[in-house]
């Protein structure tokens, strides 16, 4: 069945009998997806997250997108922890001690031992430590996949640092900049870019090619040129699995691609444009048992929840008072709020930090809509040298807006130059961060000139990819200055 | 004083009456470094790390390398261990329980210990935690900075890639490739690629900064345009510290300096060869109180030693039966043979690993001097496509021979052809690293062919960059095929 890419009800087209190529899942699949649905977020149909005998869903029958939900079970006990919807209000929530809610006590529990083991490998075994993973270390919030299927290199564990102007610690003037750039006392910064494949990807692709696996695809497959197609190349090569890229014919920048092609991706140059491309790619992967880990994958966004707990965790369960990221596709906006929203109502914390998702000005949907109340969704004409985020007609809009409702949160646009200028400080401070990276910041300096974010205030910000990613945007790109004689006055001279 | 980069004897200029614009260094810092010395590695002159007053000394007065030697204090007790000089004959040693022998399970203890500390920042502190760091968490045996001027990312915590056709688990079965190529039944790869600016450098580079520090240095120098000026310029900016690279004139690639540049590291272009360019610099740096962190820099040198420890540890303190690397300056065959020895002298671990070096073979002096039994230090003009171990006369040739003796290890050389073949391995196995790192395999290939290394033998190769370090060596550089018509035929016909 074609799908039309805004998401409204699709065009039945003549291959309506398509059947799906992959094989009967095993036992302990089928069981362990069992406790797991897809809700779809515009009309509220539940599916099953397995529907045996039918191609994997990538959507509702309406168009719309799917959001996973499921029960959670603590490890040793087996029963269901059931959330509680009444938490859900900001501010409010059940019994706290010590700032953190005491029924929560046996999930932070059991995800602090796992994140107590040293990452070893006894020399004799292949045993793959589940808990070293900064996705599976929270797999029972995540996805309970059985453990012979997963794909992990493992993610995670990435860089939590001080940047506040208060809480920056004496070695480390040089990050105390980029507090004082922000105009923050507490400010730390979440760098994704030290994933293995260099961003925030690889939380969503280790959950997207284990469900490949587990459904018994040869393949997986997505349509982009940047940080997704370099993290769907490296796990599905990890996985033995072939790793396939879409492009629309003419779009296909080398360079961009250089570390998917590395990694032995494959590419299929489509005549036609982007949602020529994007119909026939489900239309085949459904026929040739190519499992599609696009943007609209449930499964990714699962994965990416996990940097949310894992702030979290580095902060001791202590919430902060706002998650700063840019925004995009609205993947991480939706993953992290989500995971915000299930960690309150587990009462692992005891409040929900509000998000601010910045868009740059000239890929701003989202900011548009927010402006209006999201009275409409809004969609436009994308540009900017930002080009990670560079969307403009979101997937998760839907899902980001509720996470920005649900978290009294904002919405905020920086200018190309803002971005850059953020990016220099962010770079100059000897922590580096790609272009769109840097939104980040930009948006956080402006929140806080505005008063809307207050400067002693604790706010996490997010750096979702690295700075090896991109050796050109934004980075001098000529050495300054001549030559000097070989002689000690002439090298004295230019020091002094 | 102006010395000969060949390391003979250094030629006196009228510039004798150089001082020391270093401030006098704190008290905690004399007392730090009172238990270090200097060893020079030609003559054996003992020189103390800290000489009062004076200059740093980065040489021997007969021009020679130097080499740290410390006494080791476990942390609580403080009574020195006396490391056991009659242990150093491979395959004897202490008493063994268990595979590794009691008398190391105090120091092992330590080291496990802070291993399993989950890396969590109190939100209202800005206390760092030393021992998360994969160089600091072995201080005591690289060196006792005082915590307030440690300059620490953190580093290290790389992964360690079990690719043996035996050891690698299911959900890997990409990686098993990697073991195929090998031969090897029992492999790991541990990828220092994983680091924070994507190199080892980063391993020496916190322990030369935090020396910096200690010192009271205004400014770091060194004369790279690779990995060691990208590290260097990170942390220095990270301690507030400025970063200045040093270049023969017209050797100034602004791609390779790209993130040295981004990270705000000063250029200083000299009109001159490298043999001008470092003996001015030494000069400078001593006046101006530049702390020089070039590759002679005893202490950088302790830094990379953490590789060696971190390793242990992750394999549970077996040592494997080999240890195969780059070999470039040698600065690593240094450390890690450095310390395997300690470990071995503390009881750690119950054998010395065999180290392999392997160097290209148009860069290849090491290779030259092992087949005479070393009867003669060579030196060549070194051209290999593996631009990072492009050396013709290695720094740390003495140290390095020392450990290949020792060890009872070998030297091996590979030609490009085998490095790009050996990186395409790594890179399609989804790992992926920069090409000088891909000489380990293509060695380790060889060895294995030529039955030197036995294929169920225990063998740990390092991966010493991140494949974002070049995004052209060895990388597809254009999208193989033309494009397809916008139907499913198309599509279909195209992927089966």
């Amino acid at each position: 069945m074609a799908i039309n890419s805004t998401g409204l009800r699709p065009d039945r087209e003549a291959d309506d009998n398509l059947h799906s190529s992959l094989p009967t899942p095993a036992s302990d699949v089928v069981e362990a997806l069992a406790s797991a649905s897809l809700r779809c977020v515009e009309c509220a149909t539940l599916y099953p997250a397995l529907e045996v005998g039918q191609p994997p869903r990538y959507r509702c029958d309406c168009g719309g997108v799917l959001d996973v939900e499921m029960d959670f079970h603590l490890p040793q006990q087996g029963n269901p922890v059931k959330p509680n919807p009444a938490a859900l209000r900001y501010g409010l929530g059940p019994e706290v001690d010590g700032g953190t809610p005491t029924a929560g006590s046996p999930w932070r529990q059991v995800f602090d031992e796992r994140a107590a083991n040293p990452p070893i490998w006894s020399i004799s075994s292949d045993k793959m430590l589940l808990d070293n993973s900064g996705v599976w270390r929270y797999r029972e919030l995540i996805l309970p996949a059985p453990e012979r299927f997963v794909v992990t290199r493992p993610e995670g564990n990435t860089g939590l640092y001080p940047v506040g102007i208060e809480n920056t610690a004496s070695g480390r003037a040089g990050h105390r900049q980029i507090g004082a750039y922000a105009g923050l006392e507490r400010f730390f910064l979440k760098h994704e870019g030290e994933n293995p494949t260099g961003s925030f990807k690889d939380r969503g692709m280790t959950v997207g090619v284990t469900m490949a696996n587990m459904l018994g695809a040869k393949a997986v497959a997505c349509a982009s040129t940047g940080n997704t197609s370099a993290s769907l190349a490296s796990y599905a090569a990890q996985a033995g699995l072939e790793g396939i890229v879409f492009l629309p014919a003419g779009n296909v920048s080398a360079g961009k691609l250089a570390q998917s092609l590395a990694y032995g991706a494959r590419t299929v140059q489509i005549d036609g444009d982007f949602d020529d491309a994007m119909r026939l790619v489900e239309q085949v992967c459904n026929e040739l048992g190519i499992y599609l880990l696009n943007s609209l994958n449930p499964f990714r966004v699962e994965g990416q929840k996990a940097i949310g707990f894992e702030i979290l965790q580095q902060l001791d369960w202590q919430a902060p008072d706002w998650l700063v990221l840019p925004a995009g596709n609205l993947g991480n906006t939706s993953a992290i709020g989500k995971a915000f929203r299930q960690a309150y109502n587990l009462s692992l914390i005891s409040h929900m930090p509000r998000i601010a998702s910045i868009q740059a000005a000239g890929a701003n949907p989202f900011y548009k809509s927010f402006k209006q109340g999201f009275a409409q969704r809004e969609s436009v004409q994308a540009d900017t040298v930002a080009t990670a985020i560079r969307i403009g007609n979101p997937v998760s809009y839907t899902r980001a807006r509720r996470v920005i409702e649900e978290s009294d949160g904002i919405v905020e646009q920086v200018t190309d130059e803002e971005i850059l200028a953020a990016k220099a400080v962010i770079d100059r401070a000897g922590i580096g961060c790609e272009p769109a990276s840097a939104t980040t910041l930009a948006g956080v300096r402006k929140l806080v000139a505005q008063g809307i974010i207050k400067r002693d205030e604790q706010v996490v910000g997010i750096l979702t990819g690295n700075l090896l990613k991109d050796s050109k945007t934004g980075i001098p790109q000529t050495v300054a200055g001549g030559s000097v004689k070989a002689t000690i006055e002439a090298v004295r001279s230019v020091l002094l």
